[in-house]
């Protein structure tokens, strides 16, 4: 049996392409959104998309939709993801999902059939929030979450204003979002952690991603002399934070799925031999069910109480970001799985430990997405890496759903 | 019953004035060593020596002696502390003792009594540490445990050089540090810590003083997505340096005396969202016993060696700074302790958490401190506040003190 299969070389030649646009002078690939770098970025991608013989659109958040048929007619298949990148960035990181569209769209057109159901390529504008926040802005406001108003009044981390970039690097687009209503989408991404490469699989079936919840912890001690000051008469933030570290390990996370951790802590006055009278620290706690994650937020909050009272010190805890659990539509896990079967690659269900696109659009329409592996599980890094037989294999998995997803209109699934 | 006593007004007039003595436009004081602001200190200082009738020589390091008596002839008592100050300073710290000796001398120069023995007020050079490292340098080279000329070359904070600071403020003495021997040294300090406060007592008696162990800790993990690394993967740093501070609270500081302080930690990249690839914190250890102090540092060695094989990480054990503990002269403390018996205020045995000039001194002759206790422990604060009345009951316990070893020249204490 032969499979339709995607232009594999021509899929890695862009992937090569795309990642030396917009690297600076010391060879660094920083493509941060609305920036002059991503203007270079999606001018080539726009390019691929017209020889294609895709019709392009730009909405006014800048997300861009190369189409393939009458999306009038009926409600497209969306497939996509992001092409903006952190700062010094790998280059597989939302491109690989945009350009394995891409292939996908080929394919399809080059077995002959036109599909019954349009397809859609998005390119969501902002998905890695390191200029602009939030973070997957472009598919937040597509998704009616966040309006385009505000969107476009944020203010960069360089005092930009993201509606002005966007004008100034031609797109700010005219569409409005989320006019276009897919029918389902699809999202084909590295999965940025170590799983796939643990299990040895070739495919993550992304059956859920996790809920995110961002707190700062303030704990407020008193600063003494560490030689004269005894123990027991002591405030000492910085203990009380290690105590909420540790707390975290042993008791939040100690049985999967729950992942937390604290990645950034300052003790003042942070001398040798002063007593901190303040510490803060971040707690970033994710979850794939929001009962379980809620139990855990409210687990720290009366440890924490319990904690200053036993410390002699007081700890506020402020929320930075909350983001639910998003569980990704069964039918097209389950497509996906099969699809990976068919091809004999060794898969697995998993969570999604990211933010994705994937997240917001599932908000209007089911959704689910694709993982291959990460080397080392590192991305947001020039060390990002997934191994040329899984890019390819992953694309070929987008085909096959994409393929039998397209087939028909016969296949409703509910739109919001 | 009638005793002789200090001067009170005098005393406190003059701490006033000292301490009014290198404030900045913002009204802070700040006396670094050999600093345009310490000279004024210092010149003031020798002007109430020579207006009391001592001689007063200045030695290579610039300590200063006010002498009383002929010091060729016998050893003397020699009895001080410190002028120069921390920044934005308090103003007993160092001052107190100073002030309180030269109050001792008066009050004795006013009983009409030459003493038998010779009595030496000091000034050392450079206690607090802040503008030249180490601290204690003018003790600890009058000691002979520092040589005169690595301590002149010392690279200040602000680029200068120790040696071309005293002579620009003419306080590069002629005097071979440690020519003058005392027979014994004694030392009022305020306690900085809460301890007296705590017992609503007047006079501590210090027997001893806490041998300090300074460490740096450094630990290297690996930098992973907080959301998509499963906790037994990760290599977790910070994790790492919060289980090295709760094990120093509750194994090797869990009983008095000794204590443990993390004052200082740093993670790397010190982001919400990336589990540290790298913390440094620092560790400070002490305890009045050298085996005690020995002991626990081993102990945190085999920790942390256990620490790095279960949290996948590497530690580092860098010394700092490693001070042996001083044991003060058992009959000098005896004679403290009775002088405020006798005075009828409530004293304790202590443990000086703090380092001081006579741990130092304690080298070259028997030695002792007085402390009087410190609101809320506070020091090295302007906040920093002794009530007047402990004030003058400390200058008259040192006076008490000094008048029955100054009496006769028989008590021969061993100098080394």
């Amino acid at each position: 049996m032969t499979y339709l299969s995607i232009d594999a070389a021509r899929l890695l030649e862009r992937l090569s392409v795309l990642g030396n646009t917009g690297r600076d002078a010391s060879g660094r690939l920083t493509r941060l959104a609305a920036s002059s770098e991503d203007k270079l970025g999606r001018d080539l991608l726009v390019s691929w998309l017209r020889s294609a013989g895709l019709s392009v659109t730009v909405d006014g958040i800048g997300n861009i939709f190369g189409i393939w048929g009458d999306i009038q007619r009926h409600q497209p298949l969306m497939i996509g993801s992001h092409i903006d990148t952190v700062i010094n960035a790998g280059i597989l990181d939302g491109c690989y999902g945009v350009l394995s569209a891409l292939s996908v769209i080929e394919a399809l057109q080059g077995s002959g059939k036109q599909p019954a159901r349009p397809i859609v390529l998005t390119a969501f504008t902002n998905e890695e929030g390191v200029r602009y926040q939030p973070d997957m802005m472009g598919s937040l406001v597509f998704a009616g979450g966040y309006s385009l108003q505000a969107a476009l009044a944020s203010v960069g981390t360089d005092g930009s204003i993201l509606g002005q970039e966007l004008k100034r690097i031609g797109y700010a687009g005219s569409e409005t979002p989320g006019s276009i209503r897919p029918a389902m989408y699809l999202e084909l991404h590295i999965e940025q952690g170590p799983i796939l490469e643990a299990g040895d699989c070739t495919i993550g079936v992304v059956e859920d991603l996790q809920g995110i919840s961002w707190q700062r912890v303030t704990i407020e001690g008193v600063a003494n002399h560490a030689g004269t000051t005894p123990m027991a008469m002591r405030c000492d933030a910085g203990l009380a934070a290690a105590r909420v570290i540790t707390f975290l390990r042993d008791e939040i996370a100690a049985t999967p799925p729950t992942v937390a951790t604290v990645g950034s802590i300052k003790f003042q006055p942070d001398a040798i031999n002063i007593i901190p009278s303040r510490a803060v620290l971040t707690v970033d706690l994710r979850d794939p069910d929001e009962q379980r994650l809620l139990a855990a937020e409210q687990h720290l909050t009366r440890f924490v109480k319990q904690l200053a009272q036993q410390e002699s010190v007081e700890i506020r805890l402020e929320r930075i970001v909350r983001l639910k659990p998003v569980a990704f539509d069964r039918d097209l896990v389950g497509l996906i799985e099969c699809a990976a079967d068919v091809r004999g690659f060794k898969s697995r269900r998993m969570t999604s430990g990211a933010g994705h696109d994937a997240q917001m659009i599932a908000r209007v329409c089911p959704a689910a997405m694709i993982f291959v592996p990460s080397r080392g599980g590192i991305s947001h890094s020039p060390d990002e890496h997934t191994d040329e037989a899984d890019l390819i294999a992953g694309a070929n998995i987008l085909l096959d759903v994409a393929a039998g997803l397209s087939t028909s209109c016969d296949r409703t699934l509910p739109c919001v």
